[in-house]
């Protein structure tokens, strides 16, 4: 597991030759790390002066953080091994008809999860941004730079996944499919990218 | 040592209701990933075919990028430290005219240290986006996506510190210090931004 290792040796593991932990990984540890901040300004809102009105909406976002947080820690992982699945299907014997065809088909299905699994971060990152925009304007404002970072976090998290949905696509043979999700990333992209800079526009410093 | 706790165990930090690690560790984390990525790169290009004209440059970046990790994952440590020199600062005793006196000062002097840490942070992590510009043009394209994740890690490292700087210059009384330091901040912001950008349209897929 990713996450048990320390923050040096993932770094380190990051840096070498292998090519997982990559670009996907890091997108689920920058949406986990976005999350991570919206609950700390959640958690210095809850019992402060002066925020009196906002405790129940600063508890609730402080447990969907939570909850946020450890789901894409676990991404950090499933995206490493979406990708240790796509090697291992090129690996797969090709000496029959049969086994060619088969490995063709499962190249294919591992590409397209290759594609479904960084979609997926993205999309969930992109859901929690109206959560950060809430913790910047009402909460903590001592702690208001904290809230604007995981916009960023959160904005470079979803465009990162987009990246690695992209690149796969390039693999995928099925049309429809490939179509259908190239619809779905630039909705996204240039929604992500509208929140991110309406939500940094409310930090005035 | 933030460094040597495990993702799991820094992340449930940040969330927690202390203030470090905070946004500007996350910044200097957020850097350190994107060299990480980097040297992923350049370690992909190394003894690649097709790459034979770039292998020095690469090995070149491979060890700048690897030294630049490494100060960076220091500096996650630098800004939870310098951020912890605030609160002590503020909790020096006030009983005196003299004691009001020299803790108003180390006040101040921790702000402007609590401004600069990041400061450098930003100023380094830009120098970097040349380097990242370079790995997404002529390192391995098969991982082009990690270049580019690099970048926008990068570039919120940037921004994310530079956040940090703004909200520190707040409560520095010394205007010189702060004028100087604002320039600064709003031309490497400017510049960071357009770097990222240019880097993106490089990036085909």
């Amino acid at each position: 597991m990713l996450e048990e290792k320390s923050i040096k040796e993932f770094l380190e593991e990051t840096a070498s030759s292998s090519p997982v932990p990559g670009g996907g990984s890091i997108a689920a540890l920058s949406a986990a790390t976005a999350l991570a901040l919206v609950e700390m300004v959640a958690n210095l809102t809850i019992g402060k002066k002066g925020y009196e009105e906002v405790q129940e909406e600063m508890k609730k976002i402080a447990s969907r953080a939570e909850e946020g947080r450890k789901e894409f820690i676990n991404d950090i992982d499933r995206d490493a091994d979406a990708f240790d699945k796509v090697m291992a299907a090129f690996k797969l014997p090709k000496n029959t008809d049969e086994e060619k065809s088969s490995r063709k088909q499962a190249i294919q299905e591992s590409f397209k999860n290759a594609a479904l699994v960084p979609l997926e971060v993205a999309k969930k990152a992109l859901n929690f941004m109206e959560m950060i925009s809430t913790i910047v304007e009402k909460g903590n404002q001592n702690a208001v730079t904290d809230g604007a970072v995981a916009a960023m976090m959160a904005r470079t998290a979803v465009l990162s996944a987009l990246y690695n949905v992209k690149i796969n696509l390039g693999s995928i043979k099925d049309e429809e499919f490939v179509n259908k999700l190239s619809k779905e990333v630039d909705e996204i992209e240039s929604k992500v990218k509208e929140l991110e800079k309406s939500i940094l526009s409310k930090v005035n410093l």
